[in-house]
């Protein structure tokens, strides 16, 4: 064969392709350290220590003896049964909400489930309106579909609701759709509050009056440690204006990926026609179902009792060493996040080389930026190290602050 | 709240998501029994008696042993190093093809990873040439992505690059791009040729001069019984021109769903870009590990000569029967599927009658036209069935066949 020019295969690629090249994943983009991070604050990682090994091993047995044959086929496009099952059980268990297996649909994980939504809604060009801040993860699958993305700052209370309505005004007015409005209500991943009731009843009015969906994003709700439990946009809604996603990776573990859409009967399809392939993990679906089903409400109760004590130590560390300062720290009602904003006059960059040099990994606030902003914010995940490091490692970052401060 | 009309989310789909609504699987569409099948010669199920149950429940075990906590975190977003190596290995134990852990990237499932390179480079309106007939799953993910199919016929040599070329002549005149050139070399998936060196060479040689990518799936390689190996179009490509899927659900079993592209290194993080979420299957990808880093060679070995007892268990079945007709069966060197030429004069409506009645799945042949086409063809999976009932199944659907003919 004669040697040809290489092919360049730039001019091939598709629209959505070519909308930047960064590689995109559910791991925000944590700073790097000098050396191996010893303080693991940057992605959302489970806690290790409170992994199930022994009880996956013996699902896996029973598993296997049981029907083992069925999880090496090609599986129901829709997902296992069983584990739609075993998500609307999880739903009736920790609030009372009453779905059908028929509004389930298994994903790889979360981001792939998120990523079905928008390959169903969004075209390069649409308008979506979302949280800013919000998940670096979801913004990577936003981005690769190519929506104008119109800010919705978050408060106390969770997403301004006045500033949602402005936007669907505005549009409504350009004779423009908005194709979906993305919000995170518990713990909002990155800044922390859990969305007010009113604020909610507002955000589901919002999207039937302007004739949108809205894509509930909830992957920590049953990890809440204070304050109260609300309904979720999707019970509040009876419209079929709420798409919900969930997932296992925070209750079981990141590494099963297994997430899901909860949504209306009817869009199900829809969802499943991008879902390539001979049904998600059937073999993977079954092991964890075979633990969950015997152990789910034991096991969540086990991870809020740790996940608190770590959050709790995280702040310790932080205000031993900031107290004074204006620095501004989230106390989240539960999930795996603190958001930091950091005092006046920080020096980011500087601060950035201080961690690096502690070797604790954090993330920079601008990741979770659609259109820019965040410089003053940082992000830690207590999900990851242990109540211990989580406070030394936190008194670090403390240090690097006021090291950095001018 | 108050009772709002429904939202009618049609009018916010996405304009892939309006392109037909029919859901789509890797599962073809078998014809529907009266009572369930007896004889399911539908989808590529692989034989579940030679699924190493016991062996997998072994790997689990030592694997949540050995790395349980990292099989329970997020995964890299290229896929799990030590599975992207056991690819590597693969293709050099079964081809002496020498790639690198950089040109591979793992998905969920080959269907998925095929997905990844069409949203990687096909728009809504792009041209590609494909097969005709070809994997009706795939079909699915394509028109997902809204291309025109452009149709090459497939001989005994496989895809007739003589078409191909036409084509690609065509739309280089009117100042088109062909985006890719989808093709199944080995065993092709329904009709069974294995394509020939002569055809390989040409159709490289193809896309390199009309600066075109080749999409080649090799589904079933190691499954050779007779005939003779050649080189992947990966191998004969000097150019990056060459993008490569493959799965473990034929060799391992199709619940697995990990699959994967090989391809050019600087491709790799496009891809990457579409697998939305935190790593692809991280503890399943551990146990596949586990499992065939040390059963790889022996357990193909196993799997060759139980899939070629079927196959011919079936051929004779259908022989016995059709001798003396006009029918054309195949007789695939490999792979899981016999494609049939139907008799003239076979009443279609009435052979799907007869094979319900009988309680044998097949799969209609038009179901593996992009554009139509197949209405004499059926496609029967020998993969599931016990080489008995191929047998047997075979002679049934012998039998509506002659019962169908005028």
């Amino acid at each position: 064969m004669t040697t040809t020019t290489k092919t360049d295969f730039n001019d091939l690629l598709s629209t959505r392709a070519k909308i930047g090249r960064q590689p995109v994943g559910t791991i925000a983009n944590s700073t790097p350290t000098a050396q191996p991070p010893l303080y693991a604050f940057g992605g959302g990682n489970p806690d290790p220590a409170s992994f199930p090994l022994k009880g996956l091993a013996e699902a896996t047995n029973q598993m296997l003896e049981k029907e083992g044959a069925a999880s090496l086929l090609y599986g129901d496009p829709l997902g296992y049964s069983a584990l739609r099952d075993l998500i609307v059980h999880k739903y009736e268990l920790f609030e009372g909400l009453k779905v059908d297996r028929d509004n389930i649909i298994i994903a790889n994980g979360s981001g792939a489930a998120l990523g079905l939504a928008f390959s169903a809604f969004v075209d390069v060009g649409d308008y979506i309106i979302s949280e800013s801040p919000t998940f670096s993860g979801t913004l990577g699958a936003i981005r690769r579909h190519g929506p104008i993305v119109l800010d919705a700052p978050v408060d106390q209370e969770g997403i301004d609701t006045d500033v949602v309505r402005q936007h669907l005004e505005d549009l409504r007015r350009q004779g423009k759709k908005c194709k979906l409005i993305y919000t995170i209500v518990n713990f909002q991943n990155p800044s922390g509050p859990t969305q007010s009731l009113r604020r909610r009843k507002e955000l589901v009015k919002l999207a039937q009056d302007y004739d949108t969906l809205i894509l509930e994003d909830d992957a920590y709700g049953e990890l809440r440690f204070d304050g109260e439990q609300h309904p979720s946009l999707y019970a509040l809604d009876d419209s079929g204006s709420v798409i919900r996603a969930g997932t296992l990776s925070k209750i079981l573990g990141a590494g099963v990926r297994l997430g899901w859409l909860c949504a209306p009967k009817d869009m199900i399809p829809v969802f499943q026609s991008f879902n390539f392939g001979g049904g998600v993990n059937p073999f993977m679906s079954r092991i964890a179902v075979y633990f969950m089903r015997d152990n789910l409400k034991s096991h969540v109760e086990l991870l809020i009792n740790v996940y608190r004590e770590k959050r709790d130590a995280m702040l310790k560390g932080l205000w031993e060493v900031l107290e004074g300062t204006d620095v501004e720290i989230s106390k989240p009602e539960g999930g795996f996040f603190i958001w930091i904003k950091l005092p006046t006059g920080t020096d980011t960059k500087k601060l950035f080389q201080l961690t690096s040099e502690a070797r604790v990994q954090i993330v920079p606030g601008s990741s979770f930026y659609p259109n820019g902003g965040g410089e003053r914010h940082i992000r830690l995940a207590y999900s990851y190290e242990s109540p211990e490091k989580c406070y030394e490692g936190a008194k670090l970052v403390g240090q690097a602050i006021r090291g950095a401060m001018s």
